[in-house]
């Protein structure tokens, strides 16, 4: 008995914005799996700003999402079927099994987890790749240190949103940019930041300003653009930005910087990561993630899109900034 | 008996471009030194662009220059006149005397210097303060590994002259980036790098790219800019880019960064420094430059203007890099 898999492939490379007929729903036979598999039904799928770079066919750290293949992300779900020692059916599971209903692995890249304290979509979250994100640049790159101040952009989604409260539980003050006052409610109330300047406001030098009276010790970037510009020109001496990510650039838009003056007046450090690329700091960071999400010191929201078929939108709508925190896809 | 001192001082801050107005000859008298100071006479003012950005009144890493003072600067001379045991007359001294024929010290910031393997006028040079921003910026930032490939821009200048020179003693690839072929083919021919590309030319990406096969590695940074972004473009991942200058931008001109997200892509380093913020390095360099410079294996130019009058055209001369070289006024 033959079964079926859905999935999303890559149709055509989006020229600028991606837009719905980039990607393509399938309905595909679905192997039976071999020795040393697993077969692992998805419960949600992570959508993450980097997966736009990886939908040109450019030079990027990662190799680019093909054409007619599924694609590429993170996943949370649960074992049904399993040839593979180290799992058994009903295990929870993260991985990296893509835009499907099911996916099938080797068992290399994929991890069980307890969800007796944690929910499942959290490991895509505050206890996954986007909190130890937060946890890597924060802590490797920007190292805190209690009294100072860090600015992080795009402070309400599921990276930005665990820069602040860790930078809070290190003493420091926290400043959060956000896009909308629903967004800067959030983070300013809900995640415990000091402040948070809404950067649609049409004031964000100045509010940011206001925000930042000692000014920035330590600055997370997400976004790139007017709020790296009015960040930068509010560093202090010796400050450090780890640049996690530039969302306002990822469908092309040009991207001037204007205050890279700072750099050399004020001595910064500034450096890119890419947080895969330091699997030595996971178990750390994931331990006192997991502890944080479970004595509900480390808050988050999920906005959640259901079903297959909405995840281009969904997609969308995270590089326009229409989600509050982690944006998934639950496959019900 | 009353001795006559002359000097520069600053008559007004530039707007934009330094011009010869902004600057004032005096004639004032000079006191006789008390118990504890040594009276010099300059023989050498050094030039250098960072002084362009102390003539603003604006927030930097240095405190502005004062209106109607003798401009600051650094000085080669020799002691003539000396109530200080740590000095005799005849001692050749470099020191931070300024823009005048004569400077009084106390002896803090005085340095006797041997002037029996080095000529005098190169402790403002390779063996002085451009040296050293040279040896810091590539071995403490870029760290150079043998193999790797490393561009320096203004490489025809007291400080990139050095960095190459530098780079190539340790094993690399390096390429300059200069204005015109007379100024690239000292950095091809008498530095001895292994390509030099002039931004001049109007093929700035183009030539860098031909001159970097195998992508940079380290960059060091002395202009901003177009030459900024071509570099930025070139970069392999985990680059390092030491930012030492970014005189494109000295006078006010506007210095959009379009490529930034290279240091995302590229998971470079980007670090400011000045090298008055390291002295603990300053002995170690000191004594591989010298030993460089006297041994013939660290080459160098100047351009030397004659008497003090002409300083204020020099200098405005070095931001338009009308040098080649150190630019120093010779006070006969």
């Amino acid at each position: 008995m033959t079964q079926t898999n859905r999935r999303i492939v890559l149709a055509r490379r989006p020229k600028g914005l991606a837009s719905p007929e980039d990607f393509r729903l399938e309905e595909v036979p679905l192997p039976a799996i071999a020795d040393g598999q697993v077969l692992v039904r998805n419960r949600f799928l992570s959508l993450d700003p980097y997966m736009r770079g990886r939908m040109d066919d450019a030079k990027s750290y990662a190799a680019p999402q093909k054409l007619d293949e599924t694609m590429g992300g993170g996943t949370a779900g649960e074992v049904v079927e399993s040839r593979n020692p180290r799992f058994a059916a009903g295990d929870a599971v993260v991985g990296m099994l893509g835009w499907q209903l099911y996916g099938i692995s080797d068992g290399s890249g994929l991890t069980k987890v307890d969800t007796s304290r944690i929910p499942l979509s959290a490991y895509l979250g505050s206890v996954g790749m986007p909190g130890v994100t937060a946890w890597y640049g924060l802590n490797r790159i920007i190292a805190p240190k209690a009294g100072e101040t860090i600015v992080v952009s795009a402070a309400s989604g599921a990276v930005g949103s665990v820069v602040g409260q860790l930078a809070k539980a290190a003493g420091c003050r926290a400043v959060g940019i956000a896009g909308g006052p629903q967004k800067c409610a959030i983070v300013a109330g809900e995640y415990g930041f000091d402040a948070c300047v809404d950067y649609k406001a049409g004031r964000l030098y100045e509010d940011l300003r206001a925000a930042t009276p000692d000014g920035v010790d330590g600055l997370f970037e997400n976004v790139g653009g007017e709020p790296l510009d009015a960040s930068l020109r509010r560093m202090n001496a010796f400050g450090r930005v780890a640049v996690c990510g530039l969302i306002s650039g990822y469908s092309g838009q040009p991207m001037p910087v204007t205050q890279f003056r700072s750099i050399l007046v004020n001595r910064l450090r500034v450096e890119g990561f890419i947080v895969s690329e330091h699997l030595d700091v996971w178990p750390t960071a994931l331990r006192e993630l997991a502890q944080r999400v479970a004595d509900g010191s480390l808050r988050y929201r999920e906005t959640i899109a259901h079903g297959l078929e909405s995840a281009p939108e969904a997609f969308i709508g995270l590089l326009a900034g229409r989600n509050v925190g982690k944006q998934l896809v639950a496959l019900d």
